[in-house]
Order: structure tokens, then C-alpha cells, then sequence
């Protein structure tokens, strides 16, 4: 690897000054306005990929053509006795409000501190990145890679990659794999590279509740008339107790606790509560009773208001009695928890408690299943020794709280395994002002990557 | 009477241009932005008072040399054998908000079907100016009024009357009267004029929940960290119980039921349970077992919450937890419930389920007793005998949910007979968009004012 490791050195402020280029275009896809910079930023990876020697095309799916552009490369010849490995990835970014929040503008990259600073800059276009110039660095030195590699990237991740999963439905052969390589999460901690083997699941629901036709006087009307706001915390405020624990009847059912093995392992991570606590700004947090903050967040379901909308909100005082009250609020799942299940479950209890005079509505605007992998695998064995290579020390196992809901989906079309190793920090502030990614990981995880490309080819298929 | 029945035909029309003009004025006391507008608001009904022949002046209280302006007028000279009455009104409005709620806009007043459509058209320019037309009236066509007249329109009703609430403290000698009439609430029903001896009293809070210093993802933190909007639904969700009735502790230690003579009384008023559910745009209503609409609305106490905000409230699914959460809401009381009393009674049951992460905040906004004053009076006798003669019919006797604070504060301060005699109607959406004021009805009240001021001369005082 002595080669590659001298190609990497050598053109390592090139790849910085090319990731400065495609942090450039704002391609925000929940923007109509950046429809434009949507095609540009498709197209510039397209023209990388085929640079550096693969086969590279702009997808659109036949049943949602208005979707934003997908990039799809793959390497040839192919070879038959190695495997297939897909590298996911999104080029499509966050919107960047609050600007007024950004030290520097969120698209002029700046880089500061061993940073650099941009939207997308770790989400994920910095991530991505690591993948296209290890592959680069094989097929310059070696003239060809040990396996046979696919890319995907889409632009439209932050919006729930619709396009991507009707092309999985479309085509599935075409993303036909072994493995998923996706780096679109984060490490542990700094110099903590991780191996991601479980996210939680999700529903989001948004709810409606209609009442009189105008916002009536609490004076004139108070007493006799439901009040949509009112019935919106009873019902909310019913949802989970004082320790957290969801009230939904059934709710529970095929939550399976984690094995104690796993639990240990999950203990001897080095992980600190008053920090995480003092991090965000609060004196401590609450949650289920019987478990550490990490096996809440990442073991057990969860429930989360993320919007309350009612009434006045104005400065000081006005008594009426809404026409109207609104939350979004969604629950975090656990693996073999269904997501269509839990809509039922939460449908039937909170229906009776809407009384007369109240129309209610309940929408799901998002779920995704959870997933957990074996970490007993030739795939993660692979990806563990790339990484103490690529990082010089050997990465932790964690799980995610969060849901990347196109990542269930691969692993449920495609039946690979899915290898997340992120070369993010939880500190990247991913989706908030100030997006950045460390130089020294973007450079650790182009080496890790070269050495992944190369531990994947001895694994057995099959 | 028959000369000034005269004027009052004769300038009908200008008496609605000039009504008009007073609505034109967003004097919106809860805006800050909107304090030159109440300043202007103050100085044109100074300027009317001055026209019509009183002496007017602007009053601030020393003590809250912020308030907004109070408008002061009174007759000279003055008649030492009469009666002193106090008219009092408010020339500060609710916010108009939702705005797109509004057919035409709140301020610029629109006439449509008998009524013109203005934010305080109802409350309580409109009725409010009745009695300085009727004034006028009497002072161009007689020269004097035959009884002693003071005004005080204040700037603050909607906002707490602070501002009015000093100035009695501080001058109690200049609103010194035997009997205070105002116009600030509603008929009964259209052609149905109501005196109103009694009201509920409210207390109104502001609830503030602060948790992490910004938003989080609410896959990476959602249950381990207190999440304000949780808690806000958690706490106002266990105010009332599904059948309407308060949980606070000692929440009905003073409240008393009414008498069954009373009850027998409003159960002869003629009050359609079920237009009044259609009429506000519902199926039904919810609220205290064992209690009528009526009995709900007038003699038990309520409970509304007015507003809530937190987190994301755009469209789609954003998943968060929020920093903050809001919530507005109040109590109606009954007589004999203490403001303060209930005030204790609602922090300590709230702040016990306040948990470690989240900074808890509860401010009260205003608050005002109930009352209820006796129905054999001669003020009263006076009043119905001006009301059927303006109106051509006797009114009803009838509670109001609503509350004045001001109300309360002028009983207790001046000792005097409170007369509400209200030319409004239910159906004004007084707090609403859209609010409305019957044309009929304001040329009717000021008729029934003319005479008011006859039929109060001849009460004998003390």
C-alpha cells in the first residue's frame, strides 16, 4: 500500500481544494430555488467519477422523473470471483438558515482551526469524498481496484430520498451487492473511529385539531366549548409518563431488551454524562428509569414534540379560546418494533380522547424501520482492520439514535450488510450553523477507505 | 325628549363616519410597536370630549408614567343636588391577528349588512361612543346635562388596566361618583337587551419552558434529554380533567353554588343549546357534569389555554427538540375564588413536575375577581326603564363569563353602583376576526344613553 499511501501524501491538498469546489454549490434540495445547483452538483461528481477512470451516468427514476438527479458510477471490467461492494452517499445539504448564525458564509468554504467550514462539509459531501479519491488513488498507482465497485449518490437524503427508493424498486439489479459502504455518520469521539452496527427507527406524526370556525372570547365561551388547545396537551401530556415511559397500550410489545453482552460492551464505552448534560446547555435530563443515557438513546424507544402551534403568540395577553391546535411529534423505534403498528397503536389512543366539538386529524409524514446488524461479520472484520490502519487505533461498535431512512431501505431491497464507518464528529453541528469536518479525519478516512477497498476483497461471498 | 330624537336622526350618518374614523386607529394596547397609535387614539377622543363642550384632559399615573394615556372628561359646572355618574370605556383593542382571518381589514372599517366590521367596532369604540353621542346630543340641543358627567377611557383594558388601576389609587377623589355605567358587554341576544350584574373574574398565565441551549436532533439526544414541549403538554394536559373539571388542589374550596332561585331564573332565559353550538361552527360542546350551558359559562369556573408555541412549525417534518416551550392560558373564577389563592394553588401543583434539564417560568399577566352585585336597585330600575324605551322592549337580567378587570377595581375603589349595559352581541367575535357591530344596535344605544341620562337624575343618591 506503500504507493497509494505516496499518492495520497502527494495530492492531499488537491483533494481539499476539490472538496472546497463541490462545498461550493448550494445544493440545498428541500429549496425549489436550487434546482440548478442540484443538476451542477450532480454533475460535478459525475465528471469526477469519469475522470478518474469509471463508468459514470445521471439516473432519474422513470416514476418520480422530477427528482432531483441521481449519480451512479461503477468500476470495469468486472471482476467475477470478487465481491460487489455499493458506496452510498448524498450530495444534497441542509438549508443553511439561520445565515446570520455562520462565522463565515456557509458556501465560501473557510478553513480554520484544522476545520473546514461549510454546509455540507460533513453531511455529507465531505464524507463522501473520502470514498471517490481512495478510489482514485487504486486506479491511478494499481490501474485497477480488488473489487468490484458501485457508487450511488442522490440528492435527497435531507428530504426523504424518494427518487432513491423508486429506483431501487426500478432497478434493483443494477445496485445488486455483496455490502453498502455508507459514511454518513459519526465517530465516537475525537481519535474514536466507530463502527455503526444499529440505528433507532421512526414515526412522525402531525396532528390537527379543528374546533369552533374562529378564535372565540375565553370569557363569553369558556366552560362549554372544547378547546382544540386544551384537548392537545391532554392528549399529548398523556403520552408518556413522568419517567418517560410511553403510555401507548401495546406500545412496548416487541421491544426486546439488548443482550447482556451487549450491555457490557455498551458500559465500557467511554462516555460522560455531566458532559454530554453540560454540552447543550442543561443541568441534567430525564428518561426511562433503568437505563444509562446511552442505552436511552440508542436501545429504547423514545418520544419527541418537535412543533406546538395554537393560539395567540404574540407578546403579552389575549383570552380566546383557539380555532386550532397543531404538534408534530414522533416516536423513535427500536428494532422489531413496526412502524405501521405503532401508527394503529397511537391512532386508537388518542381517537377517544377527542370529545365533541373537536375534529382531529392524524397524519404520518415520515416512519422508517429500525435496524440492528450481527457484529459478528466478515464485513465488519474487514472494516475493523481498515480502520486501525487508516486511523491507528481500532474503532468502538455503536449504535445511532437517529434513523438515515434510506440506509433501511438498502438493507431491505439490496439484502447486503450494511457498513456504516462515519468519519464524522457529533460536534460537526451536521444540520446547525457552523458545519464542519476535521482535515486530519477527511485525510484518515481517504487511507482507511484505500485499505477498506483492498480488506473487503478477501471476504468470502456468501 | 322629541328635540333630541331629532338630533340624534339628523347626524346618524355622521356619527358613523365619525366611529369609523376612531376605528381607523390600530390602537393595539398588547404591541409595543403600535404606542404612537395609541397616543393618537387618546388624543382624538380628547379632542371630541372638547368639541362637544366638556373639559378633557390626558391622565397619566404617577406612579406608571408608562402607561398608555388615559382620556378624562367631565360636565361643568356642576349640579349639586344630582346624581354623579361615571361613564367608563376602553379605546384599546385586541390584536387582529390571524390577519388572513379578516374579509376586509381590521382597520380600515368596512359596512356590510347592518353591521361595520373593524377590530373594536364591538369592543369597545363603538359602544363606548355611544355615550359621548348621546352627550353631545344633549349638550347642543339643551345647553346642560341633567345630571353631573364624568368619562375615563383608558388605553389598557385588554392588556390589565394597570394604568387606570394607579390612578384610582393615586386621585380616587376625581372618579368620586354614585353610579358607573358602562358599555363594554352584550345583549343577550339580538333584541334582546341584558343588564348584567355579575362576572367571572380570571387569573392569566404566561408559562415559559427553557431546556437545551439550542435545537437538537431528536434521533441523537431524543430520550435522554427533557424536551421543553413534552413537559408543557404534560403539565397543562393534567389541569383538567375529560370532564372539564380542574385538578389543582383547593381549586373549589371557595366556590359556592348558586342559588336555586338563581337558577330557576336562567333557566327562564331563552338560550338554544344547539344554535349555539352551530353558531361557533361545532357538533357540540364538553365541559362540567351536572351544569346547563348557561350554568358553565356564567357560574362555574373555566380553564382555556389561549396559545402555544414551541419548535418547528413550518410545513413538513422537522426532527428536533425544541429549545423552548410556551404556553398562554387562564382560569375564569367565580365570586369568592381569590385570585391570589389560585395563583399559589397552580405553581405548586405545576412545578413539582418540572424535571432536571428544564427551566421553569410562570408569569402572571392579569388577574380580576368575579362579582356580583343585587338586582333590586334603583340604578338598575332606571336602566330598564331607559333600555325600553331606547330598545322598545325590558331587558333581561343576565351573568357574563367575561371579565373587566377594571370592573372589579372601580366597584371596590369607588364604592358606586356598576351598570353594564352592553349594546353588543355574542356574535361580534368581540376577540375574533372579523369582529362586528350592529348598526341598529348602535343607534340604539345611543337613544337608550339619552334617556339614561334623564332616568338617572332622578334617583335619590345615597
Amino acid at each position: 500500500m506503500t504507493t497509494i499511501d505516496k499518492f495520497l501524501r502527494e495530492h492531499a491538498s488537491r483533494f481539499e481544494a476539490e472538496l472546497c469546489d463541490f462545498l461550493r454549490i448550494p445544493s440545498v434540495s428541500a429549496k425549489s430555488e436550487c434546482r440548478q445547483e442540484m443538476v451542477r452538483a450532480a454533475e460535478w461528481l459525475r465528471r469526477k467519477f469519469q475522470s478518474i477512470g469509471l463508468r459514470a451516468e445521471i439516473l432519474l427514476p422513470k416514476s418520480k422523473p422530477d427528482a432531483h438527479p441521481l449519480v451512479y458510477a461503477q468500476s470495469s471490467p468486472v471482476i467475477p470471483e470478487a465481491p460487489t461492494v455499493l458506496v452510498y452517499g448524498h450530495y444534497d445539504v441542509q438549508p443553511a438558515e439561520p445565515l446570520e448564525a455562520w462565522e463565515t458564509p456557509p458556501f465560501e468554504p473557510s478553513r480554520r482551526d484544522g476545520f473546514i467550514y461549510a454546509r455540507g462539509a460533513s453531511d455529507d459531501k465531505g464524507q463522501l469524498l473520502t470514498h471517490v479519491f481512495s478510489t482514485e488513488a487504486w486506479l491511478a498507482v494499481r490501474g485497477s481496484l480488488p473489487i468490484n465497485l458501485k457508487f450511488v449518490i442522490e440528492g435527497e437524503e435531507e428530504i426523504g430520498s424518494a427518487g432513491l427508493a423508486a429506483l431501487l424498486q426500478e432497478e434493483p439489479e443494477r445496485f445488486a451487492c455483496d455490502c453498502v459502504v455508507i459514511s454518513d455518520t459519526a465517530q465516537f469521539g475525537p481519535g474514536q473511529p466507530a463502527i455503526t452496527y444499529a440505528q433507532r427507527g421512526i414515526v412522525y406524526f402531525q396532528l390537527d385539531l379543528e374546533g369552533p370556525h374562529s378564535d372565540l372570547h375565553s370569557g363569553t365561551y369558556g366552560g362549554a366549548v372544547s378547546n382544540p388547545a386544551n384537548v392537545l396537551t391532554r392528549m399529548l401530556g398523556a403520552i408518556v409518563d413522568e419517567r418517560g415511559r410511553v403510555k401507548v397500550p401495546g406500545f412496548y410489545d416487541d421491544v426486546k431488551p439488548i443482550s447482556e453482552e451487549e450491555r457490557s460492551m455498551l458500559g465500557l464505552l467511554s462516555f460522560d454524562e455531566d458532559k454530554f448534560f453540560e454540552e447543550i446547555g442543561v443541568s441534567g435530563g430525564s428518561g426511562e428509569s433503568g437505563f444509562t443515557v446511552l442505552e436511552r438513546l440508542w436501545t429504547r424507544p423514545s418520544f419527541d414534540i418537535s412543533g406546538l402551534s395554537s393560539g395567540y403568540q404574540g407578546e403579552g395577553a389575549k383570552t380566546i379560546i383557539p380555532r386550532s391546535a397543531s404538534a408534530k411529534f414522533s416516536f423513535r423505534l427500536v428494532p422489531d418494533q413496526d412502524p405501521g403498528k405503532i401508527v394503529q397503536a397511537v391512532k386508537s389512543y388518542l381517537e377517544p380522547m377527542c370529545p365533541p366539538g373537536i375534529r382531529m386529524k392524524l397524519t404520518v409524514l415520515a416512519q422508517c424501520r429500525a435496524f440492528a446488524l450481527p457484529i459478528r461479520s466478515p464485513w465488519i472484520d474487514a472494516a475493523r482492520r481498515a480502520i486501525e490502519e487508516g486511523f491507528g487505533c481500532p474503532p468502538v461498535f455503536i449504535r445511532a439514535g437517529g434513523s438515515i431512512p434510506i440506509v433501511s431501505a438498502l438493507h431491505r431491497a439490496l439484502g447486503a450488510y450494511i457498513l456504516l464507518v462515519g468519519w464524522g464528529q457529533e460536534t460537526d453541528n451536521a444540520h446547525g450553523p457552523n458545519e464542519r469536518f476535521s482535515l486530519v479525519d477527511f485525510h484518515r478516512g481517504i487511507r482507511t477507505s484505500s485499505r477498506l477497498w483492498d480488506e473487503l476483497s478477501r471476504v468470502k461471498r456468501g
